[in-house]
């Protein structure tokens, strides 16, 4: 350490810790215990290795030992899922009387069991995640590839996840889970969104489905879709309110198109073309495109291209 | 562990192991060794040591000694490699009369040796592109920013040594290399794209380069550029056949332009501006912008600015 | 190892080691010590457990003893970063007079110790672009949410800590700093980039701020939104001089705006839509749409819907 | 490195390889896999936490529950053992042969389950060591303490697994085994002696237990105590006869006794006072003594003690 | 897994279940919850790192800034410890009416600071026994030499702290921690023995310390001492009463001594030679020596040595 | 935290760091930084690495490549040691005219890189000393077990490193690594003893091997040996005077055995018998032996066993 800064280091922890003071986040609530962000991640891969034992568990499988493993897999997620909205829930009910250690305990126990009781179904949509991805994706070998490679899939599986603990009303968590796989991926789901079965999204990157958003089967986003609230000028005011749109089942939305707004309905089986902006519903059946804005060419004309022309990725 | 949960773990066990057995990514095979996700990223993590052992390295490099190091690296990828693909062959050949432990060792030996001896020529490769970003970029201090810091250079790297393994044949393993890449920087690259020299991805977020994807040297993308199939709606119909675009040598792409068809052909020497729509092949030479939407402005006019217009960033 | 490789590892390490005679970020210099990718990252969680000993610390805090938590932190930060400026100077001053030992070490005392002391300031800022968050987004439930798991307020981290490093001199390490972040968030501001107050950047995913680009007090940006020169043609030619644009206080700028060019300002509290192309300057005050291609839409028309129309998220 | 070194790594390197060459360790055998130091000492943590999760394992033990966490550990355990007795059979069939691969394998699987078999006796055995410990030490608080702190309950442990492994004929692993519990208390017991029931070492260090020794219930050693080998003059060629001494049931023998040959049996029920150097037979229910060599003191005499004279600790 | 072990781990898991009910270690008590070896040995990693933090600790020492260092040192310290000594207290109370949370809590944190405080004369004993180990050892070229390598200084501040928490009454933790001593270092000293002040121990393996010794001040031992009972034939029924030997002021102890008996008093002054056996009080002064016994030469006489005979190290 | 430690954290800090005043071996030197243990201990883990590579090494062994792997072990082996050979003599040259960087640091190169040289002859010692293992033990099946498994074997290495350390003049690394031996096997050799070729220790536990100890080739230990000073009440001022005995060629010491002073002389070819005492020369070819203590047997008679008595283990 340098000459100056053991000269300055006294006044400076100073002025760092009175900082704090003057920040709500930390004023606000005196509890210490907040949930830990690397748990969570911690859990995450928990329900991967349990969802894909084969592709992300470190044992071989077989019918008679099976049932240990994957005992002992549900058994390490309770315990540390437990904690984490322990935690939460302690945080919540800060500065109210709920705040009773053994009642927080219980509640934390059913929410928690409640939420391990629907692993199965999660992995059934799962399952059918992959089916969709692979029968949507012609660069797709086999599921084994998926499973392991596309990160629509990952990012689907942790969305499935976080809903349900959103349902089941336990703060923070969910959007912690869904923002590390918007990290990982690029793709923004909000934990609140509603999302049907066999659904695919292809690339993925900014993809983003906002909180009141719902989505049916054998729906199929692209890259950069946006579906989003038409504006949230009203800021905290707009808790609450469907601000985003409802896409009915069998649609496609190929890339960079915008749906934007609460009562917009994409009825079913439409297919919307690469780059619209919607902020109407559509009946269904439509099939949406939008006359791209002409192109200047300069040193040269386009030549014209004979392929069977359909909405593009 | 919550009583509740102590009551439920039983039947919940049962059930989620009776899942797997309805999903046919559990059932179709079973081989139970698959290759494995970190280690196929730690062999990324060799090669970029191989590749810049003065950034990513922890040796100091000496004349005399360089060659100890470089070779036990080598030896280190090789083993690891070589592994993973034994993996991936003995998956590939399951339920097929090729599925004999040492005729699939010996055909992983000879494809993991003989990507191996490319491995000089995608250092070669790798240094081109790290001055294509030196040339292109002026926010480019110098060449070790470039190497430490550019998400388009690591993708390119992870994209050329995966597309090696593609052209020799491996499964599986050159996708999760790209995917791990895209999930790094949010480029997204398929690795049977072929792609020429002195390649440059400025901030890259978005881009998406599809399987049959063919580009020549000296070629610049921006952040959002998709090289795009004009539709996938033929599913697993469509593999094997060339869905994207050919883009020559010399050409620039600017940000989200979208450029899509197996036919289509972007001319050498051409520029392409910032959110073109692409469907069409474009004449060598050829300058291509948009016109960009009519903006309303309400209350105030935009006012004129002098400024040496160009294709945009 | 294969036999066939025993046997090729010789001549491939001897051209391994000769591809890097023929590459200049190799030979042009021969200090073999950089910066590290790893303790950059290192520093940056250190720095955010500083900012959020509650979120990220290990420790419970008391009035009593957080000095010594703290004082004990950014004696951790100042050491790991004092080294790294000190590698940083020593590569700058190769190959020139002032490759001095200890004035170089005198040299990375003082933009360390300079530098430490501005951590209060960014701190303070980073209070204020967590309430931006929380006052901006309905889906906010707390401060703690925002803190664990938006993606824009940790970019914001990043770059306000890269921007002060980027302004003492340092080089290499701010734009490694800002990659990190890039890569995690997909949000991708240059360290030399000037942003004000109360900044919240929603959903994030494609953001490029470049490193000229001036921004005021409270301004929003949505995802996509790029903040861009108007050509980079000039390449290193161009370094130095301003190309990206002025945004001035109170502006929000929907999802996919492209404002471009070193001399557009955009006017105090002004409204840009989503998807506007903007290269000329707008006066304060102004709202900014742009008239959306019409859709056409086959086997359905689009149905009204009665919603109070805003710009669009 | 200094130019020195840079000077002399060459001929250095090469001397190294060459010294390899005349080492008969490195000649005799080709094969390159042997078993893992740390994997067996994994394997040993993982018996511990076997024998003692509500000691050393990281789960809550519930009725309905254990049975998954125990059944997991039991798989994880026959994974890793299996593995390493394959290639320690491997590396005994070498040059014979016994050398095939899939003869080897299933001799390793019908070893690993054998021994697997024993671990409920093993454990077993070991709550009876921890009930010796406990009626034999009255420094011991309770049973806890025991299993957390007791060198010799470690030691025996370690033990009673490796001479299961031992009498399986599985090579080099039991030794490996006890010579880790060697290196962690000072006692070192070959995994060829026959040990009974109750068997209690009070602090341990020193202990030496020969490979041909046979030991009843209920027998009690102190600190030093060596059951050795009158000579073993003869080297290689004493392999396999018995060299080491019986100890029947009911014996103690308190520290720094020596008994050696392999035909001196103590009889059982007897008490062997400290410091006693015993190379013949001692009928049942003896106490023997030493008369310790008189003491010279000078500048006073030695003051009587009246106390209860046993045999000594 | 082999399809041997497959067919018989069902059983076998049932079997290792009903184990555990057989053993009351596992019955006695319900409570899961017990200390963490781990821990307890992190914490005394930490103590080590206070006591020498520029031996062992990682942060440079400046004046103006070794309080935070310090104070956090000993923050950490503090809350490992306490969760301990609580984890400790509940399993000492379960089955009482002492078994309250909230109780056991406050005790908990009461022992925790009272033992916080006697730190600081814990590091002044620490550093005179490093005088002490300095002044007595011919070998040791400086004091640092002594901190980082000898046996005796680490088996003595492990005692130490131990020493503090077995007055302070909290069970279990100070025998795990002089077990792990005992581990590293061979020597074995139970946390109730009473050590004075510069007290060395050289070369150390093989010493016991019993619980009830006394020992004062200057006292030096050598390898292979016993300070132990005479008998502990009475099992639990001696729990309390003195059954090691007082040692007092300024006596050398050679190696392999014993010394035995609640009632022996070693006089102050004293020098015990090599390999006494002594079970009387020794008056203050003297010179106690054993005549070895003598040797019996076979094919030579040894010839005599001229040297100033002296106790024997 | 408590609210009592609160309280009492302050003062408590201010005290530790008083404490520290009081010091000298925190007051005579300044220079904060010391050698690291735990590098030391990873220096002879590489460098056992480098001596059985076959046992202890992660690559496959080739004739083609293993001068990669081990020039590259080398070359950091070099890089480790050389670091903390430069951070001992900077603080050993502390307050004297020598302590001057450049010096310093090529004093450092000079002698870092003269022990180099010395690991093929200290290899070459190490076949040895395992052949002298496999020829001494019955109870060694083969030479890989004696190299994964024998204390002495370990202990051995670690002192021939050391001592070629010592001599040449580097200071607190030699010692520090012995007392690590020392710690992971009892077996306490000082880094200043001479030991010739093919040495064995049996079992090892509580052997004491002096500073001026001289050993000839072909000798063999047991466990409990001792060969020390007659006396060490001179305390510093015996620093460099030959203190312990010296052992001729082909001597074999039995269990226990002392054998103490600096002109005692054991001459070749003789055989010390088990619990022998000696403080004079023995002439070559001697056997000695002790009379050991009569037993007194209470209760029963010792039968006579017909055994070839010879000097006992």
């Amino acid at each position: 350490m340098s000459r100056e800064f053991n000269q300055c280091i006294t006044p400076l922890t100073q002025e760092m810790v009175e900082s704090y003071h003057e920040d709500d986040a930390y004023t606000t609530y005196t509890s210490t215990a907040l949930p830990n962000r690397n748990e969570i991640i911690g859990i995450l891969c928990d329900i991967r290795e349990l969802f894909y034992p084969r592709h992300y568990g470190s044992r071989e499988l077989f019918n008679c030992t099976i049932q240990y493993y994957i005992g002992d897999i549900l058994m390490r997620i309770e315990e540390r899922l437990h904690k984490q909205i322990r935690l939460c829930l302690m945080r919540k009910y800060e500065n109210s009387e709920k705040y009773q250690v053994q009642a927080v305990a219980d509640e934390a126990a059913q929410i928690s069991c409640a939420f391990m009781k629907t692993l199965p179904k999660i992995r059934t949509h799962m399952a059918q995640d992959v089916q969709a991805a692979y029968d949507g994706d012609p660069a797709a070998a086999d599921k084994d590839q998926i499973i392991f490679s596309y990160p629509g899939v990952f990012a689907m599986m942790v969305y499935r996840v976080a809903h349900e603990l959103y349902q089941l009303g336990v703060p923070i968590i969910p959007r912690m889970m869904t923002e590390y796989a918007h990290s990982r991926t690029g793709i923004d789901i909000n934990p609140g969104a509603t999302i049907g079965k066999y659904f695919f999204m292809d690339h993925g990157t900014g993809i983003v489905i906002g909180e009141t958003t719902i989505i049916g089967d054998y729906v199929k986003l692209y890259q950069g879709v946006t579906l989003g609230a038409l504006s949230t000028r009203g800021g905290q005011n707009l808790r609450g309110h469907k601000r985003h749109p409802t896409i009915e089942d069998n649609v496609t939305i190929y890339s960079n198109v915008s749906i934007l707004g609460g009562e917009t309905v994409i009825g079913h089986d439409s297919i919307i073309g690469g780059n619209c902006f919607i902020t109407q519903s559509v009946p269904a059946g439509s099939k949406v495109s939008v006359k791209n804005p002409e192109l200047q060419v300069e040193g040269g004309e386009p030549q014209e291209v004979e392929e069977n022309f359909d909405w593009a990725n």
